[in-house]
Parts: C-alpha cells; sequence; structure tokens
C-alpha cells in the first residue's frame, strides 16, 4: 500500500507556513500521498488553557520565535516577513481550504493563502484575498466560495478541529503517518522517512 | 578568530540529553570551539509562571515528547529509556557541572550523568552517582564534589541562572553563537553551521 502522510496544519500557524511550502514537493520526491488536514488552532489552544498562541502569550519565546523563523525561511529559500499582526484569524480561507482538501489544486491554493500572511502582511480571512487565490486554479472561484460558506463547511471544520483534538493534536503543523504523530514544521523529514520506511 | 558555540543545558531536560550526547563530538567535526554553560531551568520555569516542565504540566505534548525522544535517540543512536521520575532534581551535578565546565573532563562527564537519568532511569541528584561520573576523568572526584558543595558554587549556579534569564532564555538546551540564540536540540545543527560561517 502506499504510505500516506496526514498533514494537520492552519493558515493562522507560522510553523505550518514552513511545512505548506514545503510538504508537496517533498512528498512527491518522498514517493508518498500527502493528505491535507485544515483544522483550527484557536479552539485547541483555549481547551488546552491558552487564550493565544503560545508564542503570543509567552513574550521570551515570542521573539525568539520570528528570528527562527528568518532563519529556517531563509533556509528553505521561503520568503518570510514577520506579519504585523499575529495570531491571524483565517476562518474563510480554513473553511475553502476543508472544502479543496482532496482537490488537486489545495497545494498551491494554501501556499497562496500562506505567502499572503507570512510574506505580504495581509489579512486573509478576506473574500477578496480568498477569491484571489483561488483564481486560476478553480473554475469558478465564487462557487467554491459560496460552497465554504455554507453551514456545512462550517460544521465540517467544527468537526475537523474535533478530530484533530481527539488524536491528541495540540499544535500545528502535525503529520501523522500511519497513527504515529510528528508535530512540527521541524519533523516533517522525519515523518516522510517514517512513511517512506512503513 | 575561532568561533564558539555556548551550549546552555540542564542534566533534568531531556532535549539537552540528546544534545550532550553529540554536541562535542559536532562541534570538534565542524571545527567550532565549544562552551559548556550549565543552568537550572527551574526557576526559569517558575518566572515563566510554569510550576513544572511544560511536558509535565501539559498532557498531550508531554506524551507526544516521550515518543518523539525515543525516535530521535533512535535516529542518533543513543539509548533510550523513559525516566520514571521527570523532571528529576539534578543540582550536585549540576554544580559540579558548573565546577568543571571549562575542563576536558567536561563532556564525558556530562554524557555519564545524563545517561543515568535517561538510559539507567536513577536519581542524578546523588553524590554516589556524581563520584561515579567523576571516577577515572579527575584524579581526586572527592575533591570535586567538595568544591562543588561550597557556597560559592552554590551562588555561580545562581548566577549563572540569573546570567540565562537575562540572555532570555527559557528553555534547554539553548545554543548561542555570536549572540544569535538557538533553542532545542533540533536545531544544533543550524547553531554549528551559523558558527562555521560567522
Amino acid at each position: 500500500m502506499h504510505p500516506t502522510i496526514e498533514c494537520w496544519f492552519e493558515f493562522g500557524s507560522n510553523y505550518s507556513y514552513l511545512s505548506l511550502m514545503r510538504v508537496e514537493a517533498l512528498a512527491l520526491d518522498a514517493g508518498v500521498a500527502l493528505r491535507y488536514q485544515p483544522f483550527l488552532l484557536g479552539p485547541i489552544f483555549r481547551e488546552l488553557g491558552w487564550q493565544s498562541s503560545p508564542f503570543a502569550e509567552q513574550k521570551e519565546k515570542g521573539e525568539y520565535v520570528w528570528r527562527d523563523m528568518a532563519r529556517r525561511a531563509a533556509k528553505y529559500g521561503v520568503p518570510f516577513r514577520r506579519p504585523s499582526a499575529f495570531p491571524r484569524r483565517a476562518l474563510l480561507p480554513m473553511r475553502v481550504a476543508l472544502v479543496g482538501a482532496d482537490q488537486a489544486w489545495m497545494g498551491e491554493y494554501c501556499r497562496r493563502i500562506m505567502l499572503q500572511n507570512w510574506a505580504h502582511d495581509r489579512e486573509i480571512d478576506d473574500a477578496a484575498v480568498v477569491l484571489e487565490a483561488l483564481r486560476g486554479l478553480v473554475d469558478d472561484p465564487q462557487a467554491v466560495l459560496a460552497a465554504a460558506r455554507m453551514e456545512q463547511a462550517r460544521e465540517a471544520l467544527r468537526a475537523q478541529t474535533a478530530k484533530a483534538r481527539a488524536l491528541g493534536i495540540f499544535g500545528a503543523p502535525t503529520f501523522i503517518v500511519d497513527g504515529e504523530m510528528f508535530w512540527g514544521d521541524d519533523r516533517l523529514e522525519d515523518a516522510l522517512d517514517y512513511a517512506r520506511r512503513a
């Protein structure tokens, strides 16, 4: 059976950015199937007792994270500018991501949304930004947006987030390979190695 | 000038274990001078508002960390057994580490203490364990132990921990190269690359 890596992510998460910019190409190289699993980090952080991202809650770690992000982005050749707002709300683009999770355009859509947040410092919880990201990827961007705005999509994202919680996910990105959990962009290569050997 | 990597660590920290088992050989290979900087993590965690290690405080992350440790240790070829107590007190061996920080025996001493905690599941805040670790490394283990028990050594470790706090250190291991901070065993290679290019 073809090994699969599940990529659990959220557009508001900075380390998810680094992974989404890399995972599609790396999985392809490794011969590992990729399954996108968008979920909301906010409700999970709140259940764990944090009001916001631990990076926003904790000054020392927070400051450090931006240096780490700059260095890691440079190492990967990924553009990065520290956003003026963090963490950014991403409800609408996340709903679209869940609608398109199994579609061929998903990888490129994710990279486009992520670049708006982490390289161009734009708000992303915005219909115009989402439509712009979908342009050229789907026949009818407005139809995808409309689907993402239905109560069904809202409910699907809630269910997806509950599933993440049930799996024990406490941060993003998280990779799951055959029941084995790998947390953090810096474990992406380990997760792919694990999938290859599985 | 010869580039230098400072390794800030604590024997009670699991990811410090992975780094102390690797850093001496890696720094030597990289042509980077190594400076050991033992400090106490407990007082820093308390100042940041935690009662204990975040891994002990937070169930999901805590459970994950032991899986991650087992995988990483296997990847590095380092023995690992989940200790029955975490985090372990390490006051006495830490004081000895500060006494010996600039001595040639420091690397091997650290590995011996760490192996007791992370591979043999032994308490390490114990004179017998410390003496055993020093045996064959120093002429007079009892004299080193006596030096570590003096008020001066106690005070030196407090001062060292205050210095870590002033540097913005919030976890261990932390590597500092020319003022640039790298947090976590998984940034050791990045820190060495940075030192080599400095």
